[in-house]
């Protein structure tokens, strides 16, 4: 399958005329062919129509035709082969063993949605059935379930070309929850976005799908990005990316006549807490564990240790040191982007000329034009709380280490962090008095805790949460990864004496689909 | 227990000092004793930080701690005994069985939501054990629940003085779901809000909940409402009202540093839609029904059946005859503030010079000073089309019929209108077919749809929706009303590879709490 550098829109391929967009490979700074013709309103309109057109009878496919559908996209973008992986290579500068494992992710990613689409649970069926002859009034016969919000703005992210793009997460919770849904790609790999967009456009077609469950655009977030989460047919927006990028769409979305839910995952550093015991015990291995994370990936995850917080003395030199050592050891990486480079750099540079801030580290210097070198930097308590700056993001393998005074010191510092999609507690047992305080403060703080973990690498399954507080994402009621992510794009109705022949069949009597129901409250599945 | 006049700030009382609030009794016009002292900045303040130093406990507290005082706060209002009714009956102008009735749906609430404390569905326990073996990479032990968000501030309704004020929906769902409450009462019935926060208040202590659980404040929206929702501390809005008073809440929770939810239940007109079948089968008895439902406490019901659509022809007629001689003969009813009564008689005036607008009939006069009489309208499915200002809520018993040339034309019109709480469909078997189609068009604009009822009457039960899109709710994701409310007050955490000693108890090995939990997405409760 050729990149054309066309956009897709429902069925249909459509070369752009608003500009053009290249890929650029980081690892060489070649500029890549093709052109991708940039879009404007005109698509935005055609793609929105077409999404609103197959929203009626998309969302009246059965589970078992929505989950064919989502294993069908896995398969054909395996059948990409090995045409996309170098694609993907080439654009993202990440290593083929990355990019594999990625695609890995995002097609198990699809699958698991299949299977939460089958089991029905998110359709939160509940009956409460009529007492006609209640006193001193009757009840109603009353009937809810979960159905979908309608088409889906869904915004590829530069960091994961496959599993946060556009057949990423954002992408299968909305179709698996019944949503059409239109990408605009991110311009960083465009080529990408093209192979994994006609993968999806042809699962549609084989599936005998109305064409507009999916479209695909290219072009400017300014221009057809603000103009996709303006359309009136668009009802929810997932977003992965910058604070800013985040929002600036938000900032549309709640402009619109009718507001709409944005869903931006969009910052964060993660905060590393050594507790005394784990450092005394393994100071010198959690040093080094520590650096794998923060440059696995030229430290471009979201959920990246960008802060390490420790009481001061002997043990915590001890894990500065063992990071100094690893991390000096490191080699540069291709970063992800000319300008995600040259921000990282800029990031760096603001750390190491602040003069509150000490230099600890930097890693090996490499040759491409646009690869990162890792950075770790140490500041005392009272200067971190002093400088906001240094709550900032640096998006790359950057990382700050906290000298706390003490315990107390630490735990205020806990308080006083913004929201975040992780924290991390290095513990042993004899921290667990001190791990008991900070816990009920960090769980008000981020959407996920580990012990004695990394915070990089993000399971797909039922129990991950990949969301948190303003301003790791937009709306911390969600997550953006694993299946509880589908509920961002669903709403409830009630069904108060309606005829069986006129009821949902998931909400009929004799219960067809064999759904878990909530009959009075009380689940069950007869 | 006599009304006072204070505010009630965590266990203390306390007198305001901005500016005296009188209720009006308006049944006769007449100011009420005692003045209530409006607060400012200091009590947000002060009730903000003793809700902040509240959370922690008390969402520690166990489901059948939390239960109880929930069960305790129903029987508090209980014991307030007459004192309670007769001045929600002079505040609201509403007659006593209607009070009486409000009263048993509050205690209702609060103790169905402690059941569903008990029940522990909400915590939505998830697990997805470890996978140490797995290749190419372990898969770590992850388990999710949902924690409550923080305090939040709930502001009380004119029209529901029980049910939707202090002690109301808003209150009982996020007390239940582990946030302290700070209520901003309405100033409309300020007595009843005190005699109840005062019940509340008692249940706090006696249940040896830190103070900070309930705090109760009078003052003006512009003022103390508005600082509240900006306060830092705050977390969620809980909010029934006008579209104007809803969305000036949102705009202060969209501009804080972090945005916060608000759940504000705005407006609708709950369209009808009149089927051929019924029409011709039911007209006379469905326009008697009708007007039943539409003056109903003057009107005065979010889901008050503001507009009906049906086509033109003999059976319209003889439903339009029918609901103009029941409206006639129907009696003028005590609105529930001057300013209610003003707002709705400006609009019925409107109505009425719309010369594209005819006016059926007018109910009878009555002698009191805010009395409502009920109106009925009618006009073309043309003029409705073209004239937006017809589809503004006239909060009263007032109601517009929209004849429509054909059923194409109704349909269309049911795809033109905002989001709505309600749509009632009245229909026969013959009309399956056509309710077949109408019914996917109002699941996108609704929260409930009623077959062969009327909307007014809202169930607290499990499956209750009372929510809808934009501009029926900020946010349509949701209800107010049923159990289900409690999710608006919730937000996911993921534990990971949590040692059992730190881990919540909802979570732990051995299912101490004997929740139904999703263990690798399979539900079960071993």
């Amino acid at each position: 399958m050729p990149v054309t550098g066309e956009m897709l829109i429902g069925a249909a391929t459509l070369r752009g005329t608003e500009g053009d967009i290249h890929a650029v490979n980081p690892a060489t700074g070649e500029t890549m062919a093709p052109a991708f013709g940039g879009g404007g309103a005109a698509e935005v309109e055609r793609a929105c129509a077409l999404a609103e057109a197959a929203f009626g009878p998309y969302r009246e496919t059965t589970p078992e035709q929505r989950a064919g559908f989502l294993e069908a996209c896995a398969q054909a973008i395996l059948d990409l082969g090995d045409a996309l992986v170098e694609r993907a290579c080439a654009e993202s500068g990440l290593p083929r063993g990355r990019i594999e494992g990625e695609r890995g992710r995002t097609v198990g990613q699809l699958r698991l949605f299949a299977q939460e689409v089958r089991d029905g649970g998110w359709l939160d069926a509940r009956i409460d059935p009529a007492q006609p002859q209640r006193q001193p009034l009757p009840r109603a016969d009353l009937r809810l379930r979960q159905i979908p919000v309608g088409p889906v703005a869904v915004f590829g992210a530069s960091n994961f070309p496959l599993a946060f793009s556009v057949g990423g997460g954002d992408t299968a919770s909305a179709l698996a929850a019944g949503c059409p849904v239109v990408v605009k790609a991110h311009s960083a790999h465009p080529g990408t976005s093209e192979l994994v967009g006609r993968a999806i456009q042809s699962a549609v077609k084989a599936c005998g799908l109305p064409e507009g469950v999916f479209s695909l655009l290219f072009g400017s977030g300014a221009k057809v990005g603000s103009a996709l989460v303006a359309d009136p047919r668009i009802q929810a927006v997932g977003f992965t990316g910058s604070f800013a990028g985040g929002t600036a769409l938000l900032k549309v979305a709640q402009s619109r006549p009718q507001p709409i839910p944005v869903y931006a995952e969009m910052s964060s550093i993660n905060p590393v807490f050594l507790l005394p015991g784990a450092l005394a015990k393994r100071a010198a291995a959690i040093g080094q564990g520590f650096v794998g994370s923060l440059t696995l990936g030229a430290g471009q995850f979201c959920t990246n240790p960008g802060l390490v917080l420790g009481v001061e003395g002997a043990a915590l030199d001890t894990f500065a040191q063992a990071a100094t050592g690893a991390l000096q050891g490191a080699a540069a990486q291709t970063m992800l982007t000319p300008g995600i480079h040259k921000a990282y750099v800029e990031g760096v540079a603001r750390l190491a000329s602040n003069n509150r801030v000490q230099s600890l580290a930097e890693g090996v210097a490499g040759p491409g034009p646009y690869q990162g070198r890792a950075a770790l930097f140490s500041t005392t308590a009272e200067h971190f709380a002093a400088d906001h700056s240094l709550l900032e993001e640096v998006f790359g393998a950057a990382s700050l280490i906290i000298r706390c005074p003490d315990e107390a010191t630490m735990l205020r510092l806990a308080q006083q962090i913004e929201g975040q999609l992780t924290a991390t507690i290095q513990m042993e047992d004899e921290d667990l008095e001190l791990a008991r305080r900070l816990v009920p403060v960090l769980e008000r703080k981020v959407g996920r805790i580990l012990v004695n973990g990394y915070p990089t690498g993000v399971e797909v399954g039922h129990a991950m949460v990949h969301g948190g507080p303003w301003p790791a994402t937009s709306d911390g009621r969600t997550t953006s990864v694993g299946t509880l992510a589908i509920r961002r794009f669903l709403r409830p109705v009630c069904y108060q004496d309606f005829p069986e022949a006129l009821l949902p069949e998931a909400l009929r009597p004799g219960n067809p689909m064999r759904l878990w129901r909530r009959t009075d409250g009380v689940l069950g599945r007869d």
